[in-house]
């Protein structure tokens, strides 16, 4: 099997030597491997157009099927000025070589053209799968990135071993373009961003917050059936706290600025760890508080560089579905398997598959690295192990990663999957023996001694702006029903029937269901289709028939057929959906 | 009627003769009229202690009786250096005061003390009713409340025209001070501050955080049935953001520091109006979605002075229960009146009585202070005729005050008459003419032209923890049980009755009801007095009858007589009257 690396590397070059035919007085920049394909910027003489695309391709394919050889040679720094004396961005790039090497390498590929280029490469052009690729793309680019320098062309390519493999990106990228969130936040009208408020700020317009507000109803009902207590702390700081918890040297790259404030010094606070710990130790605890659950949905604040910034996933103010577990040593194991059943039911209630849709990562510590570790070799292996048994114990989907740990202790990542396939991290549950020491975080136990308390650090849902991306992707933007913004469109056959429309609609409010009475302005097909395009989960058509025996024609979203339901029965069952997250 | 700050004042130099009388050596620093009473500054050769002040209110008593005349002379400067030649900070005060005048003002107590002094006094001790004061307590305080000069003794009176006022202030102080929220907080377990966290920065317990989101709860309930939609909004933004508004000269310092971040200056808000405009004009808006309510339950930041901070009333981050109504100039009187029924709806509710517990204040502006205000005559005339009417046509109990409006239109201020007796503006209804200005705030009406909104802002419970503040004084801690922390506390009679009592727990809490099980190692009488003492609404005694026939024995807080009722019948009643809010 050909490593798909040197076929993506080859490609670049073979792409240069089409765009040199097609254009001899091209100036070449350079043209590395990137994931899932390659790209090879270029000084040409004129705009590229989709038509020049496709024939570059098919000019990469002929030299495919000439059989071309591709061979690596070592020349001095003279003889590389005079090979590109023509091609000025080759020489900048062998007079930076020439600082510290004395020869260079180059590749030719047979016949068609030669590049400054340390490889690797196929030996031979007949190894590439010609169905396997394609120029996706042209974009403009600053030779080295920098915008005092000109801008040459980006030619993209995409590349990969097989014709399936390459249909299969295709269409992966086209559904998860559909489906970004950014893109449908903006079409369902969801949430803003704004250049006067700033960056990586959202604003959840009225539609965005009532997904928000169900899933931090979500959050506490089922939090507090599980036995959690909230609380409420301010998201702000005196700088000290950061200092006492060790956050700080870890942290202070990714913090907001200090506020002076009198002789304070304040901080917007990054997590929420530090404010549960002084609310543990404002007052004397005993073994039988334990294990004590404090939760909180805890607005945190982080500085990301504006250019990793992207809609709800990389913001730099989000609000977390907080929680730290206070318990003995014996309860974490308990504990922990909580958590784990708590992830998987908020997972199951947003229909995500464990094991298809997101599985566990054990992130361990490295023994060895003392700065980035809390120095303490026992109380890791306790944890780690007690980390792993629970994950066993339980059948779960999950694999090990060495030293991906906090520097208190291990823990297990929540590894979502993405619509575009890969993998991200949603959430965390850490296991802490750091901070009870730090806080003096104990307990009396029964025989009224002092005892150190462990602290689980977790979260239910995440954060919720990312899940909230996650989701608004998931689900394409059909939300199901307890989340969908509008539940229930009701559209009146014509204007005469508008006044039995508002009956339906005002039975249904007092049933708890939100609903829209589109204007009737519109013919009833058009108005049945807006509502499908919005996505709202039932469509309700109301005429003569259902004014004269107080029903309601009912269509469910993605179905074809409707069916006439009593309104009073059609209201009751869809409130109890709606409860029940069904 | 004798002017009471001259009683008040005469009182003060009374004291002052009892102290000389007693104290031939000490010194005398300054004795003025406080809100009241009194107090005098003295430098004394030791403490006071309560037997001391008992005996000077009687030598000040005796001086009452035995008619005293008050009388006025001016010396000169040099007169008076000599007459107070043994009294530094009497001569402290000489020498700054003989910068700019020639003469000084004594007052002589006939026979028995001498002051420097402007008056007003009686013109005889037999003006004071002898009854009517009482000396109060003792504290340090610096010369001129500067800690490098010397900490003098001051004593403070009370002082008012009859005895009756007297203790009607002296009970309503002792009823406020028990009832004080920040007592009341820490006994009942409701919030703490931290040294570490920060000044005015409260963090909820769990069981002030009950009461927290059942306010919140309360507040989306209702505001959403009256059609309010709400948002989430970032509590920050660029500087420039508050520049537009034209809030920052106003509000910049009260404002927190400004967060360089990459280019951005960000800050704390300290009002969310300006984000709520940016989402408003985040599209084109069409008179047919006018009245358009958009609230935000909506962290803010401010920054009060150290000194002024107080419990949960003064605050540097509070959480307003904020909206803003976009509204044609039409639609601004009933928009109003709603407001005002939605407030009305919502004290009620807390068991607030319009007009004795609360009255409006109808704030206006000043047309000739055009830096204060905004220049607009006519909008201001049309605004505050709107204002009146509303208030008139609704009876409420409303009275005017001139310059007290924001800096963009009159405004409706709820005026909250506190435990002490004091009023304060709990919150505001304000009509705005120069945001949608500022911001371009318009809408298409039905000819399609653009035409410039109004925008109500107001709160419907104000600051959530003001409210908070506000109603543990007003129920004195006992919470309507739909606002307890704990609702119920269930109380085995002995050991052998506690699995039943958690199946009474288990029936509730299936009920969404907030039990408690205290511990049954003290004997029943002792467990009903701490449960009565953390005033839980219903306390249920189980035992073997109540096993038997799955009852439950309930006693209602305040009540002596106790009611036995099928489990079942108590959960589903319980539960019902907590949805309900009575």
């Amino acid at each position: 099997m050909q490593n798909i690396e040197n076929v993506r590397h080859s490609l670049s070059h073979l792409l240069a030597a089409a765009v040199l035919k097609k254009f001899p007085k091209a100036k070449f920049g350079i043209g590395p491997v990137i994931e899932n394909g390659f790209y090879y910027d270029f000084e040409l003489p004129r705009q590229i157009t989709n038509e020049d695309l496709k024939k570059l391709e098919s000019e990469m394919r002929k030299f495919i099927k000439e059989s071309l050889a591709f061979s690596q040679k070592k020349i001095s720094i003279a003889e590389a000025k005079k090979l590109f004396k023509d091609q000025p961005y080759k020489l900048e790039l062998i007079k930076d070589l020439s600082k510290t090497e004395k020869t260079v390498s180059i590749y030719k590929t047979a016949g068609v053209f030669t590049d400054l280029c340390k490889g690797g490469h196929v030996k031979n052009t007949k190894e590439i799968n010609a169905d396997g690729f394609k120029l996706e793309k042209t974009a403009g680019a600053y030779w080295r990135g920098d915008e005092k320098n000109p801008m040459l062309t980006r030619i993209y390519g995409l590349a990969f071993a097989t014709k399936k493999e390459l249909d299969e990106y295709v269409t992966r990228e086209e559904e998860a373009k559909k489906r970004d969130h950014r893109k449908l936040g903006k079409e369902l009208d969801l949430f803003i961003f704004s250049d006067i408020v700033g960056k990586g700020l959202p604003l959840l317009t009225p539609k965005g917050t009532v997904i928000r507000k169900e899933l931090e109803k979500f959050v506490l009902e089922e939090e507090t059936k599980r036995g959690y207590q909230h609380v409420v702390t301010p998201p702000l700081a005196k700088v000290v706290l950061y200092k006492k918890s060790g956050h700080y040297p870890y942290y202070k790259e990714t913090m907001y600025p200090v506020m002076k404030i009198d002789d304070e010094e304040l901080i917007l606070r990054p997590m929420t760890c530090p404010h549960h710990f002084v609310l543990y130790s404002a007052k004397p605890r005993s073994y039988k508080e334990l294990p004590l659950r404090i939760a909180e949905i805890s607005p945190q604040f982080r500085y990301e560089k504006s250019g990793e910034l992207s809609g709800l996933t990389k913001v730099r103010m989000f609000c977390l579905a907080d929680a730290h577990i206070f318990c003995t040593k014996k309860q974490t194991e308990s504990e922990i398997k909580n958590v784990l059943d708590l992830i998987d039911y908020a997972n199951g209630i947003f229909g995500l598959k464990k094991g298809a849709d997101y599985r566990y990562r054990l992130s361990l510590g490295d023994r060895k690295d003392t700065k980035k570790y809390y120095k303490d070799d026992k109380e890791w292996d306790i944890a780690e192990n007690a980390l792993r048994k629970v994950l066993k114990d339980a059948k779960a989907p999950f694999f090990e990663a060495e030293n991906e740990a906090a520097f208190y202790g291990p823990k297990i990542d929540v590894q979502m999957k993405k619509v575009n396939g890969q993998e991200e991290t949603a959430f965390t549950v850490q296991y802490d023996f750091v901070m009870p020491k730090r806080f003096n975080l104990t307990y009396k136990d029964s025989n009224s001694e002092d005892k150190e308390v462990v602290v689980i650090h977790r979260s239910s849902i995440g954060a919720f702006e990312r899940t909230m991306a996650l989701l608004i992707e998931h689900y394409a933007g059909a939300f199901p029903l307890w989340l969908a913004p509008v539940q229930v469109a009701v559209l009146p056959v014509s204007d005469k029937h508008v006044p039995y429309a508002k009956t339906v609609i005002k039975t249904l409010e007092e049933h708890g269901i939100r609903t829209e009475l589109p204007e009737a302005n519109e013919t009833l097909g058009k108005r049945i289709r807006t509502a499908e395009l919005m996505k709202i989960p039932l469509i309700v058509v109301v005429g003569d028939k259902e004014a004269g025996d107080k029903s309601v024609n009912v269509r469910e979203r993605g179905k074809k057929d409707t069916q006439t339901i009593p309104l009073t029965k059609f209201a009751e069952e869809t409130s109890k959906r709606a409860t029940e997250r069904k």
